[in-house]
């Protein structure tokens, strides 16, 4: 579900308390994911500029072109929009970056300390920033904004649970689909149809969306993609007509959007007999992860979490095959911070959605690999993905 | 089909033409789309930095994470690969700044003129470059890349006449279940639905791919929504489970990539009669259509064009609502230069691809609007998409 005005306000409440604690005045909002997360709004076509002002106290402010007007005021939980550009009656200053500094000398910050989103930003709206408003100094704040996404809210989570249901149903067709040896292409279709159909019968007041770029959008996001034996170390790469024979080893990719909220579910999935080395290899990785996950805990650092895998990976004889990460974090992005890997000091707190794949890349044949989406609770985790996670033999 | 060596390497000279004549002495490519361009090469997961350093002479390097080393290796047809962290066996310097520096070194271009993509290249990643390349200076030369390409070859040509001839499968289907009285969410899976199957079984050798962003990929591409009667003027939103009633007008988008390279085939649809205004309204956007797609022929420019449109609302009483453009390019992006607007002198020749979409939004009932993609050809132009369209009424 999306979330509703309360849920936005306690959003908002939390950027700007990271903001506060950076000693920044206000942020200018224009990843897609981070305008939708404050807003609840998605123009789903991002090509023309989307911003949020969010100063450090008080309400946003949406600034969008004209052509988007009619829309937002329609869904945003942002309720002063202020249009540029112009669309039949609805007509603004032609350049955002003037209503832009409009809403900054309104508010008193024209000249004060604005936070951006440094690892998103565009080069030239910096650019554009620094020439409109030449009192004002910038400061990257994207952390202070991704720190508050973290713990997900009851609406995120219901979202959630929603995207692991639909890739569920595409990792079934998946299944059936590679019980026939069809190619790549054939399951990974054969997956995006069935989800289709799950969305528009099961859920169809749902939105199955993902975000766009600066340059178009994402209309619709039940994904999957499959890749057989050889193909497997590729890790992403599109499906083709290769079918698999007895003995290899398919993995097959899920990527669901809910509400914006993304869900993961990857199997790999043995033909037939497996020699001796991929089958002990199956197995270890199976026991990899049973012993690591109960590591999934309020209390312990995505740093423990992979420290226990490895020395599970050790204990198994597939040290070498160590992965830099054995799980990220689940949002409004597909992949996210926290990561699980070596270098993340977070400690996991009930509301944390991550993935779970631990994997073995081994290029005698390929590789293997299960990710479920999880949620991490008050005493543990919960798998909110539920295809059967053992040794799948078709 | 995806270019080969020769296409690829007309590619690199192109836009090296352009770098030259900008005084550039190397570019930092990292958009999606165009380090596609430069190489054929798609991760479809761009969370780890994708980089082609193109010199103004020679030829390009590929800094990509060793993640991607096995895949790159695959397909690129930059075959001057360097690969940054570690996967596997597979192990470079930490980070990708190490890399690029080392390879602009090699080439003695550290403290050369650098062009960078001004639209897209996040902020970070330039303060990243100032810091790394101290006596480098840095401009915005997206511009020269992207002249590169509004001119297509055999290969993008190719591709999209795919890519639109599965954007009409999806609209047959789409018609269908609007003669049914769909919803707009049923309505939007069953072209995706039928899209799926056409590719999984008429194109299964094709990639059905678009471009992530830094954050994820897209692993597939054949999009529909609709929108139905007061719901258009939303202009581009997630579908619902509203429904059509006798008398409204409903208008469908669907957006294909087929190896990267965008369709867009869109269409109104009444249902049953319609009252006076909207039959006279659907009846002048035809015409519109029909007096204005003469002026698409080599020689003229888009603001030509645009202007030959605004005649043509106006003779027909609908003025006031001549959209702020009637086309745009389309490519690698969904949405790219050239505009068919007022400002664009842009001179139209054989290979540019476009969408044609005069369209109306009129308050009263919603709005009407049928897009194709097209080529210009030697002497005008040729429809790619080829769904009916006139007063469709179901």
């Amino acid at each position: 579900m999306l979330p509703d005005s309360a849920a936005v306000r306690a959003r908002w409440a939390r950027v700007q308390e990271n903001l506060r604690a950076e000693g920044a005045d206000a942020m200018i909002v224009v990843k897609p994911q981070n305008t939708f997360y404050l807003s609840g709004y998605t123009p789903m076509i991002y090509s023309h500029p989307v911003l949020v002002v969010l100063p450090a106290e008080g309400d946003p402010v949406f600034v969008l072109h004209a052509l988007r007007a009619h829309s937002s005021r329609q869904t945003s939980l942002i309720t002063d929009i202020r249009p540029y550009g112009r669309w039949a009656k609805e007509i603004g200053p032609d350049h955002w970056w003037e209503v832009l500094v409009d809403v900054l000398r309104e508010r008193g910050l024209a000249a004060g300390r604005i936070g951006i989103e440094g690892e998103f930003l565009p080069y030239a709206y910096h650019q554009r920033f620094s020439e409109v408003l030449p009192e004002a100094s910038f400061a990257d704040t994207g952390a202070a904004l991704m720190r508050a996404r973290y713990v997900k809210d009851a609406a995120e989570l219901e979202s959630l649970r929603v995207a692991s249901a639909i890739a569920d149903a595409g990792m079934d067709a998946a299944l059936a689909a590679m019980a026939e040896r069809r190619s790549e292409v054939e399951v990974s279709s054969a997956a995006m149809q069935a989800m289709q159909r799950t969305w528009s019968t099961d859920h169809p007041d749902r939105l199955a969306m993902d975000f766009g770029n600066l340059e178009g959008g994402v209309f619709n996001a039940l994904w999957a993609y499959s890749l057989v034996g050889d193909r497997v170390p590729m890790n992403s790469a599109p499906p083709t007509t290769r079918r698999p024979v007895d003995g290899e080893i398919q993995w097959t990719v899920i990527w669901t959007a809910v509400d914006g909220m993304h869900a993961e579910n990857e199997r790999s999935v043995a033909f037939g007999r497996l020699n001796a080395e991929r089958q002990a290899a199956f197995e270890a990785l199976l026991a990899i992860r049973e012993e690591t996950a109960p590591y999934l805990r309020p209390g312990l650092t995505c740093a423990e979490v992979y420290e226990a895998a490895r020395e599970a990976y050790h204990r198994h004889g597939y040290g070498d095959y160590l992965p830099g990460r054995i799980g990220h974090g689940l949002g409004l992005g597909p992949h996210e911070q926290p990561s699980l890997g070596p270098n993340d000091d977070l400690v996991l707190a009930p509301g944390m959605t991550l993935t779970f794949e631990p994997n073995l890349r081994i290029p005698s044949f390929g590789g293997l690999q299960h990710s479920d989406s999880l949620v991490i609770t008050e005493d543990g985790y919960e798998f909110l993905t539920h295809t059967r996670r053992d040794l799948i033999q078709v």
